[in-house]
């Protein structure tokens, strides 16, 4: 069965396959051609119930499903949306894609994914990519390097397309696009003021490169808290890593050597990284050391210690972005808006007060 | 700056966004559509090179480019993969979509994005909406509902579609359609031949569920390393989990009072919950009970004892995919294939010789 069904679905030679348009349905009816194609675009008022149902039967029987790519040459619209992000393979981007397909389902809208590698050239080569394509409009994570000089070039290049882009999770200050972020400095706040209220004072800091807004505001948000506490930061209690377990792991090992009783990670894969390190090196998680993370990725509540951390509704954040863009791709008037999700501390089991505040103990400190 | 180029990108009132046509490059350069038209479609080659320079010129000034959907609708072809996965927030399908969009992307392919959330009818749903943008060919892993007389159904269906479909770590038996998979069984070889040569003779199994073909393959692999080894499979150490982590979780709980000194879990995430069970019943990982997985999940390195484990080459697979979908598209008669690789052992720190072997010990089980 199969088999004739295979030889039917792809002919002989290198031709296209053969797809059922309304020539075949007048045929198999024997109906006109406008009559079918009035019947199809529910204009066929006109008409006999039973011829209706001769037609929907035919259009059943030959699997007949009408040319999209016709229907947005004549609509000017495809019904689909360009995602650029930076890796698809990052579990934050895939959660924020999911939720993207699945509010753009809702209103018929697929999704085109394109990968950036956080690389500006191929950035920009996946712009151009979606323009041909005819995208209703983007949902784009800028990539990394797009900051400074190439982040102005981006934006024109952006708004030169005549259709709606949405940035998410985006450190670009300007408002010529609706964004959806969570507030990053807040998110710090959440996790310091928690370390404070724990009777932490020696609060280590494990910041994401400096070069990108976000995580300006979540270095941000951890020396204000402390100043509002009547604390001064301490630089050699800050470290910058570069948001990756062994950045993590590294600013550890560095941290460890200025007798820190917490320390708070900007990303949950340098929290993974910290925990390690502080394990190897002796200590306790979280009766010598306490750590915070950032982000709440999926694995994290399974680790041996599972991990407070600061929670993005990353799912939440792409439907949210889907729906922004559906709504300006209706109307190409609707004024932007900067959507800003509040986070949410996670307590989970890697925080615990210092062990000064738990009575006497012998430390040893590197 | 941004202001007056976004004015002009969103035109006022509703109307669709406009696009610079050959129309505008004629009216700017002063020559005339057809010459503009031989130009750009590289036919203008009895036309002075300042007549060239001047298209291009005004194409790059008004940044021109082609309607992909007019081609598209003359050559039959979109240059769009569709990719029918179960859940792209699953970090073994987020990294196929990226070997699948990487592949894609050299042949200048981009991927269309459709989740099944793993049910049926929505599975059903993503096809006929792939076949209705017009996809080149589809890229699918089926849903877990797919079994049965519904994957007979699936089959069915994607045969009447007109053009190569591409199975990837799929249960469908036939040759309708070329396959990329790992060689299940053998992976479980590996895993027990492991145990095995460690010392082990108790290995418990925490199998996935058995109606779907590659779980079945991964358990006779279990039962058939054991037999080779003059081992008679015991049914009480096999117990049948859901692939999450609280399946395994529960299954080593129940499998504990079977008294293992290994247990072999058909996936990485229900190994994760084993070794919480095994860790909270009192017991070490691998001191007093080894545990091994299947996958090589991004997260498995990073466990407090990085897990041991059975490495599928997901990324290539999702290259190969893509690799082999092009090849059906630019050749329908190509003959399918079924591409199998090898998976691979990982011996990390989960795994190590049971207590017996390490000499006498006190032992305390349920």
């Amino acid at each position: 069965m199969h088999g004739s069904l295979r030889f039917s679905g792809f002919p002989a030679k290198k031709e296209p396959a053969i797809r059922t348009t309304i020539k075949d349905i007048a045929k198999k009816t024997g109906l006109s051609i406008t009559t079918v194609s009035l019947v199809l675009n529910r204009k066929g008022g006109k008409f006999p119930a039973e011829t209706k149902r001769a037609v929907l039967e035919a259009v059943d029987a030959l699997n007949y499903r009408p040319n999209q790519l016709a229907i947005s040459l004549l609509t000017r619209r495809t019904h689909t949306i360009g995602l650029i992000i930076p890796d698809i393979s990052n579990i934050f981007f895939s959660e924020l894609a999911k939720g993207i397909a699945d509010r753009g389902r809702q209103d018929d809208y697929t999704v085109i994914l394109c990968n950036s590698n956080d690389e500006y050239p191929l950035e920009q080569q996946c712009i151009n990519t979606l323009a041909d394509r005819s995208v209703d409009g983007i949902i784009m994570v800028m990539s990394a390097e797009s900051f400074g000089s190439k982040n102005k070039e981006c934006v024109s290049v952006l708004l030169s397309l005549g259709f709606p882009v949405i940035l998410v999770d985006c450190f670009n200050d300007s408002d010529d696009f609706s964004t959806i972020t969570i507030d990053n400095k807040q998110g710090s706040c959440l996790a310091v003021q928690h370390l404070l209220d724990l009777g932490h004072s020696r609060i280590g800091c494990i910041s994401g490169p400096q070069r990108i807004k976000t995580n300006r505001d979540r270095l941000e948000g951890y020396t204000k808290t402390l100043k509002q506490a009547n604390r001064s930061p301490e630089p050699a209690l800050i470290y910058e890593g570069d948001f990756r377990y062994h950045g993590g792991y590294e600013g550890a090992l560095h941290l460890l050597k200025q007798k820190p009783t917490a320390i708070f990670c900007h990303n949950d894969m340098m929290a993974i990284g910290a925990a390690k390190a502080v394990k190897e090196k002796g200590f306790s998680v979280p009766e010598d050391i306490s750590i915070i993370g950032f982000d709440d990725i999926f694995f994290t509540q399974y680790m041996d210690v599972p991990l407070s951390t600061v929670a993005q509704p990353v799912y939440h954040m792409g439907q949210e972005a889907a729906a922004v863009l559906l709504e300006e791709i209706a109307d190409g008037n609707k004024p932007k808006r900067r959507i800003m999700y509040p986070p949410r501390l996670i307590i989970r089991q890697s925080t615990a007060p210092p062990p000064s505040s738990r009575g006497p103990s012998v430390r040893l400190y590197l």
